[in-house]
């Protein structure tokens, strides 16, 4: 092999908004990236041709020589390669996404769910690097997770596993997207902690900055302003969502037992407002063996860096042996 | 090393009543074992020097050649190999017993808790034979737990994961005995059992065989005896359990999607009657992903077999590498 050569993995990452690409080396440094529209609400077929378009550009046979892909992608499994029936995309039950990648660009490609993806991007190149037992949960529109046991990414019998979001809080609680009631998704991530507000301020006369906003309008930086104000609402939908997602983790404790938990995502952003009562309620919640142990912090990647995720995938994969 | 000798562990496996030993080959096979009464509530140094007599009873140095030791304990810990404040001891709050077990028979010695012990005893000779992915829950008086995963019992950051026990069900539940409310084991265990006839029998006016059993009298034989006789409080019993069990054993697969829970103890003696409601509430509440994938079994290895559990630990360290 040509000593000129940059050893490299092509990392993929597919949001239901946008699609990230790039190349990244072994040390975790992105080489190049570019960021095209997902178009998830049009055929999967468009999206494999803008795809395959965007990544003969990305490449430089010359320059690059890439050893192998690695791709998150919402609802993907690890085992078949599939992504199962990802909300907001069209592109049916059962997109045999790393199957055509592979075929697109000839090189061993690996698969798994966003959220683990992210885990494993915490652990080679992130928060986790100096960890090898924690649970990375990525708070934005849903709720994501991904377990990292020992330092290897907990896969599951079906590829499918750390799906921390879909826990049950309350038995008939909030409707889901996937169908069940009372996932914890519903209430801790951005989208629940607008839930929260909205009952919030329909059980309670409080004034708040929160009564100007419809449903529609209201978002995660609303809402954390408004509690950085002191606004009584938004700080109580803080507490509120803190309890509740403090109680669930100490479950995720008597499971696994984790050095930490790492936050992302919007509703991490409103930093010890939400990471102190959230520690004081799992800590109120634990089995006396984990009390005073376990850590909670914020990730140090920032969301740009979506990509280390897959690209930690891929150069696992390739060091697996 | 002479051809002749036969290569065993020393199993140890301490419960709060009896204390079985035992010598254990390779393929599962018990070669010899003794069972006597551990004292939990005298002090630890008679338990030593009992366990140090019954020993050297057992072991023919001319016969056997021991190559590892394995412990399993209520509350110890893999990393430290301490018992922390086990239940119905009067040991302490960190007995020793890995580095005492050590020094009295000069052998490489593991321990890790007692429902650990036993996930490792399904992997290696029991229904966990042919799978790498499962989770044992022990129901018995309290419930107990192993994970295995990609063939590997998860230890966590400090040895104590897998305390599937101490989730919590309902907030402000009933009082446990670790300190904390409405834990899993005050619910799902034959002591949960009976605490719900109890409950039931003050809400309801139905007929019942077990309005005549006091609190101390009541127990799991009888209460499952019941239901096969068609008591209509017995039936809700286990139904009103089933379903406390089978919602949270749908959050276990949500954080490790197991191919299998394997269950012993009292509680799943009572068969269909239990397996069957049990499976229904865990499909009801399982994220989609997960649906008519996760299998629930009863556990093939008699309790008297308790001693393969730490015998697998010992098995499975000597072959490590």
């Amino acid at each position: 092999m040509d000593k000129n050569l940059q050893n490299l993995v092509f990392a993929i990452d597919i949001g239901g908004t946008y699609t990230k690409i790039g190349l990244v080396n072994k040390n975790g440094l992105v080489i190049e990236s570019y960021r095209f529209s997902t178009d998830a609400k049009l055929p999967y077929n468009i999206f494999l041709e803008k795809l395959s378009k965007e990544i003969h550009k990305l490449i430089k046979p010359n320059t690059h020589s890439i050893e192998a892909v690695g791709i998150g992608a919402p609802n993907a499994s690890y085992i078949t390669g599939k992504m199962i029936s990802p909300p907001n995309f069209v592109w049916g039950a059962n997109v045999a996404i790393r199957q055509d990648i592979e075929q697109l660009l000839k090189l061993p490609t690996y698969i798994t769910n966003d959220a683990n993806a992210a885990a494993l991007g915490e652990l080679y190149f992130g928060s986790g690097k100096s960890m090898v037992n924690f649970v990375v949960l990525t708070l934005g529109t849903g709720l994501g997770s991904g377990i990292i046991n020992d330092g290897k990414l907990i896969y599951g019998q079906y590829g499918m596993a750390g799906e921390l979001g879909h826990v049950n809080v309350f038995p008939d609680g909030r409707q889901c997207n996937c169908g069940l009631k009372g996932c914890l998704e519903t209430y801790a991530s951005v989208t629940g902690i607008k839930r929260t507000v909205f009952e919030l301020l329909s059980n309670n006369n409080s004034e708040s900055l929160l009564r100007s906003y419809s449903y529609d309008q209201l978002d995660g930086k609303i809402i954390s302003d408004a509690a950085h104000q002191g606004d009584i609402i938004a700080l109580k939908a803080f507490e509120v969502t803190a309890k509740i997602l403090g109680r669930k983790i100490a479950d995720t404790v008597a499971h696994l037992e984790p050095e930490a938990f790492i936050l992302s995502g919007g509703l991490s952003h409103a930093g010890d407002l939400f990471i102190k009562p959230l520690k004081n309620y799992m800590e109120d919640n634990l089995f006396k063996a984990y009390k005073n142990k376990i850590k909670i912090i914020l990730s140090n990647t920032t969301s740009s860096n979506s990509i280390l995720g897959p690209a930690a995938l891929a150069l696992q994969e390739l060091h697996k042996d």
